[in-house]
């Protein structure tokens, strides 16, 4: 492989702008290509949620660019859930251990900082450039601006343009490219609560408030300006539904009866429902990540579902892992593309299927009382055992020294042993009294 | 939905011009685009396998359209699978009673012979008409013509070009399009024996011949000129694979070791190997299989791999549905478009399942013991009880009356039951005095 000097970068969004960052840091020539406007100088049109949750895995690819502090000073930290059942009374359930939380950031506030850091470390930003195909014999880029069409060479090509990334699409085209997008029951739709008349939060701002209702829910994350965003995921069609919600009475109706003290706190939920578009959720799976030279990273090579809030994280932990590989093996990207796929691959879908799980967890089992109790001697496990039982939300979102598929694996084998300790006559007033080094044990 | 009076077919393969059959004869103004040059004028470079097996289903419903005896004439009759063992012996086994048979069918010919038929049912064929996309809101079709762009808008639209759809592709971008192509991990190669001397089959015509080795296996089809066209399946990668085979010195001798007995009548081994693509091998799932008025069918809508001999017949069967259908609504595509992909689907996803299954069985199975005792027993089943135990094979291959679906869910039932017989102690020399109504009454 010739020397790499020239990169190009499909994608200024969240994990384009980072990774630019890093690879301009290590000397590189970045140009990075975005087919929307500038948002710093636009309003852009959306698509993509408002807020998003920051955890340590993030925030670790962010501090070795020396960008997690700043971002820190704009987040909101939720130390845990806050579930609001049926009768608008509520449950406060941590996260973690005391000092642990996620942290709700603005999207477009933090891919602002980004496309400017990555821009004072030199690299250069192309908006209104829509990628049309890859050359992958050429490592060339066909790119549509406006009416023009135009051809690039560059030593190396990274698709970071999400989920429905026209890069993968070019090489879905390729001989023995394994992909598979699906999508989920569910549709989505954001929401707001406004501030109060004092300018304060109306509830809570420092947890991810909650409303399971088995097959849908509600969820809020706090904004720096005391709003709240909230989400609606609710399937396409069926009884509950989006189908079902057609007119300003249907959708009154169906929120005063599921969600009656959410309701008047949201003034403008007509308008919202209206004026905001209904989404879907896709996960996308696709190997190899590379051909040639180009590459794929982040949601366009394992768009994930947002229920565990991970998608950019693990966009970010990418970043951070590429640039790992790249320390040890002196940048030689023959080695550093293949190992890279290789190793990176089974954590990429450990993550997309926990995403996946979590969402039941979350609309559902957060309101069981066994799943509360579960949870609760796996936290006292934890407490007794720091190292030997770590929860699953702890591995996932707390220890960025784990890696995804780990946390999966141990994950699975944690709830084999619960489901039998579950099965214990009498567990809700005996279990204080277990052996629970026992149970510990049995993680082999 | 307006009145359907053009419809488009994108492909002019087998099932696009068997359905443009179908359609000109209930009256519709049909095209078919292809992106080759007729081949009946010129020498199509292949990428697509030489012969078929056709068997009832594609009989079926080319005896509809009144095409069946025309192409049996052409056909050579395989009665069974001859299988060769590393010794060069062979052994012989029936693919179902006496009478029952696939039929060794030229690709080309038959497409051939399709694409005139079509023409005189009134059938409209433009070639080097590529489809880059489709408006799915306009039911428009944008098509490539050496370095023209063309728009034309229909009533109808349909994708008949195969497993790697263009129609497809542009669907694939819509909301929740679920899509999934994957590959096997086993390459292909078309290799020949030529007819003898005085222009005899070198080998038995009457069978389709297996020389099966566990991870890999070398077929031949008797075609009506004498020759044989061979195919070699093996993985791309590993101890025995395509991978190790880079040499004439390492081809020739792992020829020599495999299949000693095929060698002596291979005269242009090296050139052939040499000269034929290494192919991979695709199964594709998707849904829905329509969008608004355009539709997917055939290979676009359900790629299988060959090893069940499924591919043309289930494309053609798709024909034959779609046009039972539309009998039975009136022509009323509003209703048949989402009754097709509903009722289709099921059937599609059997075959394809069955056709890997199938794999293990023809490299593997059909050279263990077991299983030819298994056969053996079931062929007993099925003469005593002709419609309670139907095998599988005969299922799929020779009842077009049964949908896949049934056979695949009756062939899983079945299997387990065979699974326990088989386990019986002394299976081997007492079966003949077993009850086997006992056994044909497990299956419910």
């Amino acid at each position: 492989m010739k020397e790499i000097k020239n990169i190009a970068i499909i994608g200024a969004g969240l994990v384009g702008s980072l990774l630019s960052i890093y690879l301009a840091r290590r000397g590189y020539n970045v140009s990075v290509f975005e087919r929307r406007l500038d948002m710093r100088k636009h309003l852009i049109e959306g698509g993509r949620s408002i807020n998003l949750a920051l955890s340590n895995r993030g925030i670790r690819a962010l501090e070795e660019v020396g960008l997690a502090e700043v971002l820190k000073q704009n987040a909101i930290p939720m130390h845990g859930r806050m579930v609001h059942d049926e009768q608008g009374k509520t449950n406060f359930q941590p996260y973690g251990k005391k000092g642990q939380f996620i942290n709700s950031v603005s999207r477009g506030g933090l891919n602002m900082v980004l496309m400017t850091e990555a821009e004072k470390a030199g690299v250069d930003f192309t908006f209104e450039h829509r990628c049309l195909s890859v050359n992958f014999d050429k490592t060339e880029l066909i790119l549509q601006h406006h009416e023009a069409i135009k051809h690039k060479t560059f030593d190396l090509i990274i698709g970071a343009d999400g989920a429905f990334s026209a890069v993968r699409w070019a090489m879905q085209l390729t001989d023995r490219f394994e992909f598979k997008q699906t999508y989920i029951e569910h549709a989505y739709k954001e929401l707001r609560i406004p501030a109060g008349d004092t300018g304060e939060f109306l509830i809570e701002p420092n947890a991810l408030h909650i409303w399971p209702r088995e097959s849908f829910m509600l969820i809020a994350l706090p904004n720096p300006n005391k709003t709240f965003t909230c989400t609606l995921f609710l399937p396409f069609e069926g009884t509950n539904s989006f189908a079902n919600l057609k007119s300003t009475e249907a959708i009154q109706h169906f929120f005063e009866k599921h969600f009656a003290d959410a309701v008047p706190m949201m003034p403008t939920l007509q308008e919202d429902f209206r004026d905001n578009p209904t989404s879907s959720l896709v996960t996308i799976y696709c190997y190899p990540w590379h051909r040639n030279k180009t590459l794929l990273i982040g949601d366009a090579a394992h768009g994930i579902v947002p229920f565990f809030g991970q998608g950019m994280n693990a966009g970010f932990e990418d970043c951070r892992v590429l640039n790992e590989l790249l320390d040890n093996h002196g940048d030689n990207w023959k080695t550093v593309l293949p190992e890279f796929e290789r190793s990176r691959k089974p954590d990429a879908d450990a993550i997309a299927q926990l995403a996946l799980d979590n969402f039941v967890e979350m609309r559902d089992l957060v309101a069981d009382e066994d799943f509360l109790l579960r949870k609760k001697i796996e936290a006292r496990l934890h407490e007794l055992y720091p190292d030997k039982w770590i929860p699953l939300y702890t591995m996932v979102t707390f220890r960025d020294d784990l890696r995804y598929s780990h946390a999966y694996a141990t994950g699975q084998k944690q709830k084999a042993i619960m489901d039998e300790v579950m099965q214990i006559p009498g567990i809700k007033t005996k279990w204080e009294t277990f052996n629970l080094e026992d149970i510990v044990n049995r993680l082999g």
